[in-house]
């Protein structure tokens, strides 16, 4: 059986990948009368009330929907919704497995950006959040960026933001090991929704030493051709001198580079012209721009990937489920970057004693780092989202540690035992 | 404590009724690139090459939307999406539980018609099937019947649909008890959502003497006052001798009296004037045109209420979960009233040896009851839908009654570890 048969077969005897399961007994007459007809009337009265009262009251403040509308899907590209389907359906069990997030999947049909737009502000009301996803570039950004601004629930954009989250956390990691500093000069080949958020968040976090290059070559104030609102942005916060050229020209004797482009797309050559330490994440996906060993032959002193096959794979897995622990915790009604920081510099240091150039980041498949993650994110959001101001709840810092735990140890538990 | 504080209680200590979990495992690499990337992009790159895939592969063949727009909340009115989410996840967990299908909450912030209906052309590709819910009507009706019509999966109208498949059940017994037949003279008070369901379902049925009552009476042909399309369509298929006047105009002389109205709207004065072994059937929520007893007393031969508390409740709960399991394991393209009749018929089979004028519909709260009702009602809804030519597969009956017994089964003892 190849591999690609063992996963459709897997796929295909589950039926897909996550199932609704009530948190009330329904056994007898009364507990109907409570949770349904007619006992339910009241609550809905109370909540007509008082709307606040839908976060006390019903699961909208522990659920979010994964919107996508499957125009770019993985490395796939415009496959449609239905085929978006299965890997919104993985996301969600991550979110629950990883950050006792009850996520819905919503693979829809519509594409037209003010028509997503409209869609997940019809939806907003039912969910504590909303997480975009694989909806292709620089619509997606667009459209978080307008509904970032109406509605009173965070938008997240793991392709863009829970990238540059760990992307961040990564290199603060990279950089303390090979003695860098803020200042060190860093090229980001590729300037989609992953390319985008790596530059907004390491502007915000100061580092402004930054040259990111496209299919065109590198991006400047003042380039004509292949530009777009967010290239004009990335024009205006990166590259002071306004320098152009090809990726050669930008990665000779730059401390970090930064692939979110395609695979195959770093030579070794290329790694042998930066400074010393030279630092390489090559997070093209499922190939990297170069391969983990390949770059470390070439010189890396830390190379990174977005592989589980080879060290220091940079995922996205690290991020997602405890950031939007956070958000949900603080009920914060929007993100912004300082939050996004607090969660990279979170994650940094959880590495703790073991970092080193083959572990710049930790682990989390299992469940002792998982709630070690999802807590030390979900405390550092809800203080960023307090400071800020966008937190609609605040929180003791210990008793958020316990409550990410405990809820994290419960589906772990629930879980084993519906699988068994 | 009072009721409403024990049910305030018990909804907050939970936050919630419904909660997402996986079927599938993810603790090691190898699960994490099967279920997630690399690995689930060769399910999407197949379901891209093949649409319908998405039923074998996804979650998409047993997960439905319940959408609300909060505009017809139980008898509360319009009280907004927030308030309709307590009753939609509790409609939610009451689909899984006696249906085994996976129910999502969808409560909107869009109300006009056209916008729901693009909405839920947005969702149709991530569910098999939606269940349309306390919308107000008659827009509830241009938005079912209009989605009928462009969706390839069915729209499922419970407020309609499921209470006309309930009653013409409790109706077909009750007539037999009774030794009437189907020229029986029968009154519905009320022409909302139930009401034109309620006709819709009777009529196809063959009972056909049907006079129907709004707020200004009753409906005739040329009746000008108070009129909408749909009782248009009622004055046209009812009161053959296109009579007029008031409730107790209608009432005299009938065999079936169906309340779908508003509390005490039947007086026993009302009952007196019936036919010999009147039936009254009293389904105003939460309080009744006429309670059981009341009804009984005032010589009502069988009587019937929403209540739980009195025999013979007529309650959706016996219709919805079943006939959507039906619709899901047909894959129905869409719902018609040969389909409906079917239902009716085998939840009316059900009641058996022990029908009796105290017990005119089968049980369900206990597992045997529910998967009894389920795999009877679900056969029948397939058979009606190949039948019918809108069914995409057809199983054995067989088949059917072991897919849907082992899959209410495995999740009564799912929940019941969950929940313990």
């Amino acid at each position: 059986m190849t591999d690609t048969e063992k996963v459709l077969n897997e796929h295909k005897s589950r039926k897909g990948k996550y199932e609704i399961v009530s948190t009330v007994p329904i056994n007898t007459r009364d507990e109907l009368s409570t949770f349904y007809t007619p006992g339910v009337a009241e609550v809905s009265r109370y909540i007509s009330g008082d709307k606040r009262g839908v976060y006390d009251y019903t699961t909208k403040g522990n659920m979010i929907a994964i919107v996508s509308d499957g125009t770019r899907v993985l490395g796939l590209g415009n496959v449609g919704p239905e085929a978006g389907l299965p890997v919104m359906e993985g996301k969600a069990i991550l979110f629950k497995k990883f950050g006792g997030v009850d996520a819905v999947p919503l693979c829809i049909s519509v594409h037209d950006e003010s028509e997503i737009i409209k869609f997940v502000t019809a939806i907003a009301p039912t969910f504590g959040a909303i997480n975009i996803e694989d909806i292709e570039s620089p619509k997606s950004f667009r459209i978080v960026d307008a509904l970032s601004k109406t509605l009173d629930i965070p938008v997240f954009h793991d392709d863009q933001q829970g990238t540059g989250v760990v992307v961040l956390a990564a290199l603060l990691n990279s950089l303390r090991l090979a003695e860098k500093k803020k200042d060190a000069r860093i090229v980001i080949n590729g300037a989609g929704s992953a390319g985008v958020g790596i530059v907004r968040l390491l502007v915000h976090a100061g580092l402004r030493n930054l040259v990111v290059l496209d299919s065109s070559g590198i991006i400047y104030r003042g380039r004509k051709e292949n530009m777009n609102e967010f290239k004009e942005e990335i024009a205006n916060t990166t590259n002071q001198e306004a320098r152009s050229g090809a990726l050669e020209d930008a990665v000779t004797g730059a401390d970090v580079l930064i692939g979110v482009s395609k695979a195959g797309a770093f030579g070794s050559g290329l790694i042998a012209t930066m400074n010393q330490k030279p630092i390489v994440f090559a997070m093209a996906n499922p190939d990297p721009e170069i391969g983990y060993v390949e770059a470390r032959d070439a010189g890396a002193f830390i190379a990174a990937t977005g592989r589980s096959d080879t060290p220091n794979q940079v995922n996205n897995l690290l991020a997602f489920p405890s950031i939007m622990r956070g958000l949900l915790d603080a009920r914060a009604r929007r993100i912004n970057y300082e939050l996004l920081e607090g969660a990279s510099k979170a994650i940094a240091k959880l590495a703790g004693k073991e970092l080193s150039r083959e572990k710049i980041l930790p682990d989390v498949l299992d469940k002792k780092a998982a709630i070690k993650v999802a807590t030390s994110v979900s405390v550092a959001v809800s203080e960023a989202a307090v400071r800020t101001g966008v937190a609609a709840i605040q929180k003791d810092p210990k008793e958020i540690r316990k409550q990410v735990a405990e809820r994290i140890n419960r589906y772990w538990r629930v879980e084993r035992k519906i699988l068994r």
